[in-house]
């Protein structure tokens, strides 16, 4: 009964076959290894780029990071929304590595929308050289919250970063599970609707630790290469980055594992619903919720072994609602949710 | 005949056994695995160093680079040798992580010596706040060169560092090599000598990719935590950086596979030697050596398949002299050395 | 009628007096002349700090960012409101010089309270490593709004920030027109109400570009003057700024001139008010004040030849109101005053 | 006798004259004044550069460190020789606002040749993404040691760079003395000789401080200003610099400020020559110089009140040689030389 993170669970059979693999004899190192040419090969076809430079580092962070400072000067600012993982959960690395500073667009259920994000560009206008310039946007699919931008939403806020001249970033840590959401294609969810610049997560979905950061302009290439080294995240035995990689990436790996963990998500919140006592903060879009429930029920699902974060303390007032946090990765399966429905049910 | 790097060769088969048991089940992320509590315990008892601070990262340069940063301030200078990892290969990660700049203190064969180290920090003497203040002594053992530091040359560097008030850290991207070469223990060469803070190297040892950042002074832990954090290498998935070292301090793996390579490069240099074509340039202590040869010879060898590094184009005069580096890892073995030296034998 | 910014008027006679005096014959130079050790003393007379630590900058931007880059770690947020200026008009400079973030916090008119300060600070909470870390707190007094914090308020708020450990800066751009406002003396707007440190402004009340840090526990003295050296604001012909500071704390001039810029003011706005066709966005405290007025009000003003800005443009309807700000330096006078107020009555 | 350093002079009375007539009425601020806009022309007129990007700052490290910024990416390194002023007394500012590193050049006498650049720029050849790449190269004219480039030497330099591909900067803070030594105009001693950026100093010779940045190729011109703003030296009250720049540039001022110092610094070096007491370490080429003459000398000399730096203590053999450094200002004049050299005759 582990919903404690999409990080908590192991690494899918088939990515451990591929280091195996991936260990027989030598390799030049530094992504000159076999195994990152194929990758990137199948990364430009997955998402329909034929000239997309592809990269791969081992932390989310890291893929934001990067991926930022290559967008961004450091004289800009980046627009985001307040709960997305650069703003709140990397300890400045967004500023650190691009030396710009963050802007905290008014937000929906963890999106923003064309409109909070227009009004948060115009708000920058009329400082010359005093204020921070306008940078990159950045956008997180599936959000924070587990809610998910549609298509169309995308491309609204896309088309107001085009308004303005600037250049957009999707952070996908949890890429596949919006892919499987959508029922849409990669490039779709991306260059089609506006995207420059994707960091494509692995991590979160079976992988050891490993994302891909895509650029579908090239001409970002050498920048980030040189940026990636200057932050100490090039590998020297880049084969077993690239191997985890290649295994995702396989027979359609990478949506097979996000499926198992939505399919687990949505029979989780059907379960939750059916108790009749609790409450999504907003209705589940992915592999992951927020849901209000009375202190009693937490601790009867903590005491049981449930794992899961809850927003406040479950000392106090019994019948007064906590909000948790569920998430469910991919190998947490319908016994796992069922295990921890019956808890609810007991 | 792969000597172009230790980080061309295969990952230990236990390292991928231990990834397999690692991967079963769920664990809290961050470093809040039980792999990493053994860890801890195991690098602790290794040095005997019970107070000590522990932690992980996947790359050299990151442990370089935010060991570095937690003992130095950015108005400072780290003082290192010109041929240093930290100064020629790693991008100005070092200066980026803390801000500070290097210094190059004169060097022997790759290693600095107390004399020209003194001769260096004095002349950072007389320019109160307009020049760089004095920061850490960052020493490389086996050195860029394949030297080594005895244990009364590294105490002699350091007691300069103490003189001046500054600390030391030790870059052992190729520690078990040192230990091998010395016959002595972790502890004799690290503290026991006056060094502060040490990168113990994993991935060119025969891991996929892990060093441990090691601080005798605990006091620095929260710092580095945060660091490490901001610089993007903190992994989520922990467990599997965990599993690496524990099984390259399990049953002394790190020091068998350091044995073999340093075996394999004594046979190579004997062989060489052997041929009365070659010279080295200084006296090979570990596992990588650079030797002089005639062109001839070198393409003879790359001709045959050979794969290492050379430092002048093999066009033009095939009797001058070209340097070439060569290194032994683990792997190589006794037939890999031999099928070099076959060819030369030819 | 120049009323677009306390720093577009002339310095006062008695700091190009000074500057003569200090021109006769040679001195050391970096803030080793005999001025500079009057200034200290007369600074920590005046802030009754006989332990102050006490540097001058030229821009008003250096003296905040040195600042909280020596009170706050790169890994922290720095807490402050929305329109402060370290967040809108400083081009990053206070994230270039720390590395922190800036974390906004609810305001009222351009001032935090304990309220909003304490929410913000506990929003903070529960990230351990992931999120950044809580820094210092700064407040700017007179706010970019034309209010002043009270007394009261300031202490409500350092409370908070020692509560939570962090220390708090206080930016005093206008620091003497707030003294003049709230009838106080130094040391009780500051280090009597938990202030740490405090940019205390020169350039924008009389002086060519002169601003005193203050640093009330001196621990902080050779990290500062490290970090402005870096930061290449040290000057080496430092008696200039010394003499332009000696002269503001010569026979209170600093606070003439204050009391001027406010009186003229006071005029102004009850000018203003007398018209009953302007209303103020809030009650003006100091020097400076925000008036809702028909365009075609602005349009006369403007001209006639007032400089002031407005915050949208005068195209469009006549009689719709539109926001301008009227700032009055020292030397704007009663007569500079009325002239205004003389194009309104036409 | 007052021979520490040239910034230890006062200004020049028609410096102060002209921030009399500067201080007169209202401006706007930030550069918008209209003595910048005479002083923008008059530099390009100066310099026969009609197109060039012209900017004030208030210290010769800001000039230096904010241009270099502007060349630099953060992953390069900046070639310049030891004794530059950009490694040794700018306490990592460069490193800073640039993030790059520095490469130090061999110099003869303080200057780098082209053959010295070249082979640095060599030594950087083979790391691909690993080390540093090659940034821009930095001379210093007068250098350090007061020696000067020729014209030859600078467009010997300036080739090299060109063959590699990089800018070139020319930190200028003694620009105006080196152009009387070579009696040349300064457009011959910078773009006609190949550099691409200036420092051109104003502090050293008679300014309060003032330096300008000039750009020949105004690409890089709105970089440079946010960049300026974010270090924090762009100045409110900008008129207050220009004011000084512009009375430097009136009536050939700057040249003959220089000339007086290069003049008085003739007949000091021939004056200490004809004692026969004293060596110099290189010959003097403008207005500063190094000497070696016996501590009994210097004790003579600082005991009747002369102030200068020397390289030891005089504590020791009277007998034993030991290194003076003398600059002369524009203000010292043959009497402030003549009382100096008088006092070896006694």
């Amino acid at each position: 009964m582990f919903f404690a993170s999409d990080n908590s669970g192991p690494a899918h059979p088939s990515v451990l076959d591929a280091l195996h693999r991936a260990n027989e004899g030598y390799r030049f190192g530094y992504g000159a290894d076999a195994e990152m040419d194929r990758v990137r090969q199948m990364v430009r076809d997955l998402f329909e780029a034929p000239e997309a430079a592809v990269y791969l580092v081992a932390t989310g962070t890291a893929a934001n990071s990067i991926a930022l400072a290559t967008l961004a000067q450091p004289w800009e600012t980046i627009f985001c929304t307040k709960p997305s993982h650069i703003n709140e959960d990397e300890c400045n690395a967004p500023e650190f590595y691009s030396g710009a500073k963050l802007t905290l667009v008014d937000d929906v259920n963890a999106k923003m929308t064309a409109e909070t994000l227009r009004a948060a560009m115009e708000a920058e206008e009329t400082r010359g050289v005093h204020g921070p310039q306008r940078g990159p946007v950045s956008i997180t699919q599936v959000t924070e919250k587990g809610t998910v931008y549609t298509l169309d939403e995308i491309a609204a806020v896309t088309k107001v970063a085009r308004d303005f001249g600037v250049s957009t970033h999707l952070d996908g840590a949890r890429f596949a599970n919006a892919i499987v959401t959508l029922g849409c294609t990669p490039a779709e969810m991306t260059w089609k609707a506006g995207i420059d610049c994707v960091s494509f997560g692995g991590t979160k979905n079976g992988l050891m630790g490993v994302e891909a950061v895509i650029f579908f302009d090239p001409k970002h290439a050498w920048e980030f290469e040189l940026r990636r080294k200057r932050g100490a995240h090039l590998f020297s035995k880049h084969r077993y980055l690239s191997a985890q990689m290649e295994a995702y990436l396989t027979d359609d790996l990478w949506r097979d594992l996000a499926a198992r963990a939505n399919a687990a998500a949505q029979r989780l919140a059907e379960g939750l619903r059916a108790t009749g006592q609790v409450t999504f903060t907003h209705e589940p879009e992915a592999n992951l919720m927020f849901f209000s429930a009375p202190r009693h029920l937490h601790r009867k699902l903590q005491g049981a072994g449930a794992q899961y974060y809850v927003m406040d303390s479950l000392d106090g007032d019994a019948d007064a609602p906590v909000v948790g946090r569920l998430v469910c990765d991919w190998s947490i399966g319908a016994e796992g949710v069922d295990a921890f429905l019956d808890v609810l049910k007991r």
